[in-house]
């Protein structure tokens, strides 16, 4: 099988992903041409990151496939000229990274870390934290990144709770749906994790309304994508003290500007959209599995559903 | 079984146990004295915490058991008035709180948190940490709590060695003994969390041979005992760049003396002991439910060994 594959996404991008995926299309069995430069009507495959300034997909006449390097196609999906299947990036390092750096905030948000690295200064000023098992965490998405942060969250005997769009069941959380359920889910959280597609339903999802259902003294933790926080709610809330901090790692504009309230925030907590991140290692190869399983006849996989937007 | 049940720990202890302790005594089925001023000769059981002063156990002549608050037992157990058996606290709860500690300050230092936090200053500076799978993380003790520990980071995929006196089989775990183990066990660390009991064996442990078998960069947590660490060699090897970070919890003076240099070192977190405690309501039931063993003439549970010290 001779293909020709287009990678269509930035110059920090193509050094990051150019042995990855040469190594993976060798390793898949391929005939592949890897270029960032190719007549479009020649074009088998795009490899694709909003990064790389794509926006007109009519004149790759021929492209089976537009592959996303990226799990959020929220900037793509729209786009009427992209007419061609399109798939997202399940990495399973993009996994493990966002189960790891979920666990990590809800640890430290847990065991008040913050407090104890501010207070280098000689004074022996015990608090011990409360045990998991007094400390509900709920996860707002159960896709595959909420399921995988809830089944981690609740082996360290947090009891945690789930809320998604449709009914999902995971053994040991307390999984809702709908918009009682949601009511619900949040009302135990004393901290919530957001991990929601962005999606018209999506938008604003945690808006005043939604931050009033929390507990008070609750907090929230968005590794998930920008749109689903009112911000201007979320600041009222934190000033008036309802919630007592936000580590938020998303961002309507990214990178967050430095004006933006949130930076100088004493109760917010920035980072530069680091939660996770496709590995190059490891995507490589399932867009390698996923071309080959294409060009084998096979049902591509991670095929994105424009209805849903996901 | 009428018993008379002698509190022989701090004011702050008894404010905390008190209640605890009553109701598990009444649960237990005991017809218990519990009080903090009993005649010696009286007394069956001693609730002990080193916190209370009793030094001299001589006159206490029917006694059948001492019965820590608290896990370590380094400072009573060479006391030669004690001749009666001694327990040390195993609660649940302890156990718990140590885990979600040492996993939060693991991903902590995995995530580089310290960085996120003080990065709050506009700066879109975006540093992807590795996977855990690529983070190697050794445990010194394979006790109750270094075992519950490395299930847990084995859990969230860090590739976990353990190190003990004695072998251990601990799945997932790659189990290391004796001395030449030791050093195996340092070499491949880069983030190294000290779980042993404080004994004769294991002071300095962490010397400046041990430090220097680490792998540059390596990153120490200790949870365990103070005099584990040679202090003036982990601020060498520290001040040399060879150890990044040390998370320290426990001293060899307690509370650390404010002018001690860890304080105020830029790479040194101190922690007030606060990694666990025991915790009032699960130790009060396992202290009840020990004497009521030993009232119906059933072995002791967690009994100390002299010989080893734990």
């Amino acid at each position: 099988m001779s293909i020709k594959v287009l990678f269509a996404a930035s110059d920090t991008d193509w050094q990051a992903y150019r042995t990855s995926l040469r190594t993976a299309l060798d390793d898949a069995g391929l005939d592949a041409t890897l270029a960032r430069d190719l007549p479009p009507d020649e074009v088998d495959y795009i490899v694709y990151a909003p990064s790389g300034g794509l926006r007109d997909f009519t004149p790759y006449t021929r492209c089976k496939a537009v592959m996303s390097l990226w799990a959020g196609v929220e900037t793509i999906v729209c786009n009427e000229t992209l007419t061609m299947p399109l798939t997202r990036m399940v990495d399973p390092g993009l996994t493990e990274g966002m189960v790891e750096w979920v666990t990590g905030h809800v640890l430290r948000l847990h065991l008040n870390i913050d407090h104890a690295l501010a207070r280098q200064d000689g004074r022996w000023d015990r608090h011990v934290p409360p045990l998991a098992r007094d400390r509900p965490v709920t996860i707002l998405g159960l896709g595959k990144l909420g399921h995988a942060c809830a089944k981690a969250l609740s082996a360290l005997n947090f009891p945690v709770s789930g809320w998604s769009r449709s009914a999902k069941d995971i053994p040991d959380v307390r999984t809702y749906a709908g918009p009682e359920g949601l009511r619900a889910a949040l009302s135990s959280a004393e901290i919530l994790v957001l991990l929601l597609p962005d999606t018209p339903e999506t938008v604003d999802i945690l808006d005043a309304d939604a931050l009033a259902t929390l507990p008070k003294g609750a907090m929230i933790i968005n590794p998930g994508r920008g749109p689903l926080i009112d911000d201007e709610a979320l600041l009222d809330a934190l000033d008036r003290g309802h919630i007592s901090q936000a580590t938020l790692d998303v961002f309507r504009i990214e990178p967050l500007p430095v004006e933006h309230p949130f930076w100088a925030h004493p109760k917010v907590t920035v980072t530069p959209h680091i939660a996770s991140e496709t590995r190059p290692v490891s995507a490589a190869r399932v867009i390698a599995e996923n071309m080959r399983n294409c060009e084998m006849g096979l049902p591509l996989e991670h095929l994105v559903d424009r209805g849903n937007g996901y």
